[in-house]
């Protein structure tokens, strides 16, 4: 079955080899990039109230939107340069923080749970 | 019809909901723990060579799964906070990538692209 | 005359080079470490409302002038090895910042200037 | 006595108050835009390998050199604003790591030390 993310890996695959650009997308280069599109997501937030962020302006939306699909873009190529896969990654974390962080022990609170050992 | 995004969207959705925690998950927050997450996988790479990026160790390997996932995951929570659709807006990136870097004069450059007019 | 970036510079070299960890101090590794470290700052903040940051728990505290400081290290340890006299490029950039944000058009306003052609 | 950094946190200081910027320099909000430069920084090396980034083209450098000025203005005004004093948290932290990191057990290692308890 094609899903969502099998089908973006894809089509990144495909832009990278089309281009000769498998070269540079090494793990640690990709991981650079996705920070570098995270910082500019980030600063889209950085001078707006909490309330603000839950409503940008229309133009700020559409920006946030790109820098979202930047972020997206470079953690589908790493996780398929490096042989993860990411949905299933992001389940079982899920699993994880459902038995670390309790819903009764934790609701309403926003302090980090230990460490599992 | 669900797919991949979809499914951890509603998962995360309820988890946060279960515990009382939409009040923390502003985009402006969110946008803040993408980053740290972000910079927590950046931190795996940080001393890898090129090489060694490319295979990493198997507790290294885990470890980077661990944190691609948390970054998947508070991706998908920001994308639903701000109502936008990952999946659409990646494809949309993707095509507008695909006409700005044609892959005749980009071959083997890492050069950026002159923004679009 | 020894200023405060100059000797924690040379502090900073020495400590390098007694670990023979000139190796691994690249423009590129450093410029990771530095993300890494901002991004563990960052998660410091990510849940509390802009009046809760400026008035962090002494604990907190504790915890972000230790990142300060991390962040701090890797930025004066990258300037060194990339040659860049960090004190002067950023009385340089201050110098532009006056200019391009003229007080009396930007006062009260988080809006960014166009950039200068 | 004035230091190179006392000089900048002033310099900052003013430059915020002219600018009844004040409110918008949380600590929060400054970590977002420290956050937001260091992505800039690292994007600026991201296609490099380690030794083109060691000698990197006069305009990279001189990009470069604007970035690292943008982190260590917003980094200057973080301290400032939580009252932290930048030079003394970097030399207590230099003085933990040399303890952390003894030289003649970490020579040549990139890899990291335990967490002290």
């Amino acid at each position: 079955m094609t899903t969502d993310v099998a089908e973006l890996t894809a089509r990144m695959r495909e832009f990278a080899r089309a281009r000769d650009w498998e070269q540079f997308h090494t793990p640690k280069n990709l991981a650079m990039a996705l920070a570098g599109e995270v910082g500019e997501l980030v600063a889209e937030f950085q001078w707006l109230t909490a309330d603000e962020s839950r409503r940008p302006a229309p133009d700020e939306l559409a920006r946030i939107r790109g820098e979202l699909a930047d972020v997206t873009l470079y953690l589908v190529r790493l996780a398929d340069v490096l042989g993860v896969d990411l949905v299933e990654a992001a389940h079982d974390k899920l699993d994880e923080n459902e038995q670390r962080y309790a819903a009764d022990r934790y609701r309403g609170s926003a302090r980090k749970a230990p460490h599992q050992t």
